[in-house]
């Protein structure tokens, strides 16, 4: 890819995403984590790749402003008419539509190429390890989501048996599940490196609010007296 | 204590914080930490104690409406006064306000009873360890601070040779000069405990966020090509 078109296509992600620092630096950890992949996908088309990445998520902002709508379709369209507005061809364009359409877990819509697979890859990545924790408690905080929730019996889920939003639910239903869902070795491989990090975190958080929680209530019921 | 004063207590913490359920679960970790304490301070007045804990955070409100006043200072004379009011002698209402007024940390006014001590440490060792670094995250989370910032090179900050808000930041420098700022042994023993995995953490967020950075960016320079 020619250095004009990549400032090109960046500073068209930029300006989509110019309300999202937060965002942009997924973006670029996204584009690497692609590129490190792509290092051992031989027959992945680099420049499909590297457009696919800067724009994959440039429909957010439609979705966050209209809940029903899709990122991944409204940023595809978007993608493929800016890449046709600039003189790319329209088999690149529709290529690297497909791959960000294609980049969001759906079952009903798997990605297919290879450069739509590493992307998908790379996407799901940033939500492995230490990464995929920091980003799912600072999206619990921007969203008032607790940590944990208490059960019926009062005490701390964790997480496995609640349906209320935490960062432990979110830990076990998604975060968790993450590992097996890769499509190419080397993106189920740097997850793997990153999968022990996650876990320990989660272990150790869950230990360290459940057991003080446990013995403080003892505690407490050992030396509060029954009134006269 | 007898059942009933611990409820009333209680009752007028959760009056004071309803508006706050994340420093609800807060004011329990550090009532049942400072509890865990106490079993190796046998000197320590419990029920002085568990009135300080639940009061600790009761100036929270006001001092968000109004950030140039400290809640230590406004929460300790809300809980003077209630306590007054619910017939509470003065010397116990003055001693639980005194402990409420040292808990923050400021060097001119460290904890100076065993009691105001082990609030202290109790209070500090909820920002030790994993759950140190879930608050911080859900704070950075919740006023738009992101994970880290970059240096002048365009390379990722640690945190340390940054003055910019960030996760990083805020983990150099509050979070990892903690475990040295404890005034009982058992505190300082706990937090310990908690260390090992704040520190894994800290260091494999930077090392995931870093050396794809790193490595990526000299992909991207591979594979662009100067125009033409």
């Amino acid at each position: 890819m020619k250095r004009t078109d990549y400032a090109q296509i960046e500073r068209f992600m930029l300006d989509c995403m110019k309300d999202s620092a937060h965002d942009r630096e997924h973006v670029y950890r996204v584009l690497y984590g692609a590129l490190e992949i792509a290092k051992t996908e031989p027959d992945a088309n680099l420049d499909v790749l590297v457009a696919a990445c800067l724009l994959h998520d440039i429909g957010r902002k439609e979705q966050f402003e209209t809940p029903a709508l899709d990122h991944a379709l409204v940023g595809g369209e978007k993608a493929c008419r800016f890449l046709i507005s600039q003189g790319y061809d329209e088999a690149f364009a529709a290529h690297v539509r497909g791959c960000i359409e294609t980049h969001r877990f759906r079952k009903s819509r798997p990605p297919e190429s290879i450069e739509a697979k590493i992307l998908f890859d790379a996407d799901k990545l940033d939500a492995t390890g230490a990464v995929g924790i920091a980003r799912t408690m600072m999206y619990s905080g921007a969203t008032g989501r607790p940590i944990y929730t208490r059960l019926a019996d009062g005490c701390i889920s964790d997480g496995a048996l609640s349906d209320e939003p935490s960062f432990f639910h979110e830990y076990r239903f998604k975060l968790a599940k993450l590992y097996d869902r890769f499509y190419t070795a080397e993106g189920a491989r740097l997850a793997q490196e990153r999968r022990a990090i996650a876990m320990a975190y989660y272990d150790a958080l869950l230990r360290e609010v459940r057991d003080p929680d446990t013995h403080g209530k003892a505690l407490l019921e050992n030396m509060l007296t029954p009134d006269e």
